[in-house]
């Protein structure tokens, strides 16, 4: 059994993330998104909220689960038996970032492979920061992120 | 009336984006300065003290205004009637951002549209964050910025 | 008033160049695209076919002209009293090349600006390249290139 | 049963491809290698002659094949039941391009994902197009090709 | 005599930064390591601890100084006689940032050149912040950093 | 002493080009600017005609010597005793490349370097092609191309 893990911070899970993983989910026989800590950001919502956030939204795709996790990303694939991560490129400042933490996650552990997917380009321009940002004004997110977690974004900026 | 919106964190102006605002103002009936908030940076001057002088230094072009608002870029378009939005880009970096903001406006607000000018050659190197960091160990700064401002970057600094 | 440049191979033209010819319609009082020469590249159509589609796709735009020209950009613009060049940008590698060609014009022309566009999203993965790869193999063109021009192109490839 | 291609020109193959071709078999049941015509360039050697290089490189790997075909990617993937295309990712220029064929071709088969790969740093310099070059002046390929393939050069080299 | 200088932040210094102290002390008759201030991030190490592990990492090499300063590049470059800076290149994202400085730098002090080398391919994915990255979730940092400053970074974990 | 080589096909050399030769020179001892073929390209002037050009106008550097080969770039280098490679770098596209090509000459040669200078900022936009398309165009090259073989080009193009 092929398992893949799609790591991420998901603070909050976009409709970009949503059609990486209905991609995802039908290439691997089991997919587990793995809701990860960004240390650069402080966060929106915890761990726990993002993740009950996509399991929510994902709750009809059969084949994947929703965690949470701190440790370090190979580590983590290691214990749950997961020999692929997958990783969403949008544009090319992605890009650099990514493949570098892909080369050094080889050295480390080589037996994970990381493969990348492009975004659809109906998203491209679409991260959990463009979402934030626009909804710091108020301004409608029906095409940024996943309608069952609308009301989350809405009570949290207090609006 | 074609009017179009300049929109930045201006903290403090650049001779770069001198040379936008005068090219700008050229091509439609009436150009907007907008002072806006950046979220990401501790700011040296307040909005009111960057537009003040960006004011100073554009005082002999007659249909340049210079504001400033914490309102969505989008919405401050619609409301001073702009339908254009004018961007300088000086480096691939720039670009990759201010394209994925661009596609986000257009979601959101399809009737305005983002125009992208490239920077004068002279100025690729400039910003306002390279001002800043040449300003923080005394280095002259006529290269950089306006003559008008130099003496409030000056007293700012403690020198 | 204020006319705008729209230059290009258009060979063939496609949505993503409609998309543009649209939207830049929209802010100047009139549009002259411009088919011009490649000479990097053996061309599929010549410069007056190219033009004629482009003409029966943009018949109900009331601004817009389409010319054929041999000559150099910005000596073409002035004679037809364009101050301002379009340019489409879908990617960052286009984006390097055409901003090199600004810079280039403008030391030749100060007085002719060129200002960019970002194309859709959805058009992102589109140029004449990939139209024409993609008709050497027979697939459907019709999520590529406008409805009126289809005959042309199956006609050339004697399919 | 998961099929995988790994389309290329493989002219000649490097020893960058054979990384991936092992690395991308030890993820998917079945791994096609087909060479593909490359419509930009003239080839060194002719598609059996390339495809038969590959062979003798990939001959231990049991579940590995390799073909040539002249005709569309996506339909070559549809006939032989591959739903997974491989693509190895060495620098930005690649991943432009690359990106953008990615996006035609989910228009045109939906149903088919492309996944990049990233090179091994080790290979990061390494292209056919760099062996070529280091060929023509004679330099030695030990640390660029397979073993099994440098007699095939040489020859064709007249040296 | 030669003089070049290498700055940085070393926060840790990498096996990448090792490399390209090595190469560039074979190219000039002097070279000085500068530990220098990163003012967007809180460091792991005192420019006092950066610049000893440094120095016990280059005791062999016998034209290299390391030294550290809080002043202005090209200031401290006038200072030490030195005309050359030298700077690693990683990948494209190193790349866009160092040319803005260089041509900054090229403004304030026309005499002073910088010089970029390219890092071994072996280190391309190797930064400070992927070391930090690594070390706090206890991965092995053999293939990252020098085996003398291993000590300091676990010591500093806390582990 | 240390010699370092500038190659290039420099048909015909530019202002962007001169600009390099005059600041490498003040950094080596001796600096060979050497003629090469670029074989993807038809040359506007031979490989003699572009060193005679070159050399009319750096005739007051009196370190410079300008050579034409066919060889192999490393190879030529050990034979004139240079161990420093000089690239100009102007834009992103450029860095691509020719960081590829560094790290297969390190391969083949590890003792010699390649050091990258940015290219002054008022010739980022220049390149031997943009010279070549605007001349084909009677644009006045007067800030493109030095002084010395303006009639060269003129006289070619039959101008």
């Amino acid at each position: 059994m092929r398992i893949a893990l799609y790591p991420g911070s998901f603070d909050p899970v976009t409709l970009g993330h949503l059609n990486i993983i209905r991609r995802a989910s039908r290439i691997f026989d089991r997919l587990c998104v793995c809701v990860m800590v960004n240390s650069g950001k402080q966060p929106m919502f915890t761990l726990e909220e993002r993740a009950d956030m996509i399991r929510r939204t994902v709750s009809r795709l059969e084949n994947v689960v929703v965690e949470t996790s701190e440790d370090m990303l190979v580590k983590y694939a290691k214990d749950i038996g997961a020999d692929i991560i997958i990783k969403g490129l949008r544009a090319m400042s992605d890009f650099d970032w990514e493949f570098q933490m892909a080369l050094a996650r080889k050295i480390i552990e080589p037996e994970i492979e990381t493969l990348f997917m492009a975004s659809s380009s109906k998203y491209t321009y679409l991260s959990s920061s463009v979402v934030k940002e626009m909804a710091k004004y108020g301004a409608d997110l029906r095409d940024f992120v996943p309608r069952e977690i609308m009301g989350d974004i809405l009570a949290r900026m207090g609006k």
